[in-house]
């Protein structure tokens, strides 16, 4: 049913020209056909497809498929593996990979299989519900290059708010070498995506449908230069429409690539909360910013503060501290509490008018004389107060500090 | 030094006034007395004389003290008992306590001490530090009706976001019966306040000086009004001024007095963020709510979010959850993912236009026949799809849901 390579020159030309011209190995053109053939017959995530890729390899689980051997596979129960070939086998048409091959080459999109070169760690973590494979179009070598690196996700549906915000963060991450991943949507991924361009940054998009079709159509000028200066990938084969399955699986991979997700503007249910429960469940740090409480565009990412422990984001180096990259710039104070010793009461006895004796201001202060005198020192020292013949006075009335 | 009660019917008098005309044995009197001087004696927050008090009782103690044979206290260490009397005698004045009982008397501000009625009993959690008595101007008893009840504290500097987001959280709270508790500043702590008594709500307003003397003086029309309504507390007497000690003291009266605290709007250094961390270390629950990132009065709130795992505040509802009061009204869905099963996959694979069998629904879907006729019949269950002589087709084109 399925084309042998070496019977079939026209899908051995095909396989080379998605591995992007290296030179392959029978064995080899054998193992990258199979690949991208379980990509044609299962939709993304699927376990028992995995399962059995996992258990024979592509190649000899597509053979036993196609002879009604494939009766077992480790850790898939029976009636599991019964479903799944029921769901696999009408998709067994001997034209559908060579035609997604076919388009894959037209469009230059590449195919990446797990133990190549530039194959991404991370997906590990998805075990047996990983991509057979991915398609990719523009530097391949990028998915190798991905730790740290940030998913900047968010709705459709942004406001002005939350684009600026997201334009910010892309912009200071991407420009410091960091790379951002998302899925090319209208609204918080567009804007993340060419916030890294712009400043020349590394990005990557997930696409739900095919490498080769653009979407949504009105990004596909942005997917183009994704593919030019970064990357586009999907799981799916080229032709592949998307479809809500396919967005909530793409979903998972965008979460995997990134060592953080950071989910911008959400509402109540938007997608981009999926994504999260992805981060989550993955163990990857997931941030979230947040904005008014009065915006609808935020309330899924107060919901991810308040139910999923998520990091409150506020700027580009909370999502570096999330990354474990030491920011250093900022000025954290260690317990975030005014001064609360007895510096404060004597400072608050002293007058800027009159001159008071430590005495004078031990009982105004409440401290004894011995305390107030250890402080007056400090306090000198800091250049808040100055003594004279007739005691103590603040030194700079018009910096003496509010109250709050 | 001290004058006796028994000795001057004048102080008597005034401790009568100060307890409402309850009728008082020589005991209490003097007990109060004791009370009200030691008040007098140290600034709040004392823990010596909160142990010494504890060990002895407050009139042998103040005896004691008088006496010069207060030279041991359980707990306290000989030097920090030094140090403490050192900081005390200086202000054993004999007129000092009635001076301040004469204010108390004048302005209507009556006095109670722990044990007493309404005396609440979450400032026990306060250990030795707690107030040592609380001069109260308004409805006493509201006091012991604290649990539960909210702080609503933040900037004074608010913005008209925080001020809306104030108004709607304290209206809606108050009126169904939670007493909102604040420090009468400007900015929150005053639209609290005023929204609080705009519904007929209970309100505390906790002074950092005496209850005598409304701060800020542009808040002396909403003191009284909170007096009138409601009630206003102090720990320190009657003519004390609020000092920056004072202030940070009273914090910790507002969060040992609310069962939660909500930072509403807070800058990067706000005193409110020092209510918020006396709410954490007496294992209060603590709010804040978010803002726009780009708003510097919501740095602190975003704050209390990151570094102190703060519960993020968005409506009246969360506030009552950190409560623990059910709140039943909300919709919350069991783990914000959108729906992810099979029946996404079919309903991409349906039209509206065509009819299409469950083989061919299968097909494009990925999933079994049998799996996709199982959906199917849910999916005519939910009116979202139905079955005709040709298949099945959606049954509401425009209402079908968006990607996402």
């Amino acid at each position: 049913m399925i084309a042998s390579p070496s019977d079939n020159p026209g899908v051995r030309r095909l396989i080379a020209d998605v591995t992007r011209g290296r030179d392959l190995g029978d064995g080899e053109v054998r193992e990258r056909l199979a690949h991208a053939t379980w990509s044609t017959l299962c939709e993304p995530g699927d376990g028992a497809a995995g399962a059995a890729i996992s258990a024979f390899g592509a190649e000899d689980a597509l053979r036993r498929l196609v002879d009604g051997t494939l009766t077992e596979v480790p850790g898939i129960a029976a009636r599991t593996l019964r479903d799944a070939m029921a769901r696999w086998t009408p998709r067994l048409a001997p034209d559908a990979v060579e035609s997604a091959l076919r388009i894959a080459s037209a469009a230059g999109v590449g195919l990446v299989i797990p133990g190549d070169e530039h194959w991404p760690a991370a997906l590990g973590d998805l075990g047996a519900h990983g991509p057979i494979c991915l398609w990719v179009r523009g530097d391949t070598s990028a998915l190798s290059r991905l730790e740290p690196s940030v998913a900047l996700v968010g709705a459709r549906a942004a406001t002005s708010y939350g684009e600026h915000v997201t334009s910010e963060l892309a912009a200071e991450l991407a420009g410091s070498g960091i790379p951002i991943i998302s899925g090319a949507a209208y609204g918080i991924d567009g804007v993340a995506h060419r916030a890294a361009l712009a400043v020349g940054g590394q990005t990557v998009a997930l696409l739900a449908g095919g490498a080769d079709r653009p979407y949504p159509a009105g990004h596909a000028q942005l997917i183009e230069r994704i593919s030019t200066h970064g990357v586009v990938v999907s799981e799916v084969p080229c032709g592949a429409a998307p479809t809500r399955w396919r967005f909530l699986q793409r979903n998972r991979i965008i979460a995997a690539l990134s060592t953080a997700t950071v989910v911008v503007e959400a509402g109540w249910r938007s997608g981009s909360l999926n994504t999260a429960g992805h981060a989550a469940q993955l163990g990857r740090a997931l941030g979230a910013v947040p904005g008014p409480i009065t915006s609808a565009a935020s309330a899924g990412t107060h919901r991810l503060l308040r139910e999923y422990a998520a990091t409150c984001v506020t700027s580009a180096d909370d999502v570096r501290d999330m990354l474990g990259i030491a920011t250093g710039g900022s000025t954290y104070v260690a317990d975030g509490r005014p001064d609360t010793d007895q510096s404060s009461r004597v400072r608050d006895a002293l007058s800027a008018r009159v001159w008071r004796d430590a005495a004078d201001l031990a009982r105004r202060s409440g401290l004894s004389v011995g305390e107030v005198e250890g402080v007056l020192g400090l306090l000198r020292l800091d250049g808040v107060a100055e003594s004279g013949s007739s005691g103590w006075r603040l030194l700079t009335p018009g910096s003496a500090p509010a109250l709050f």
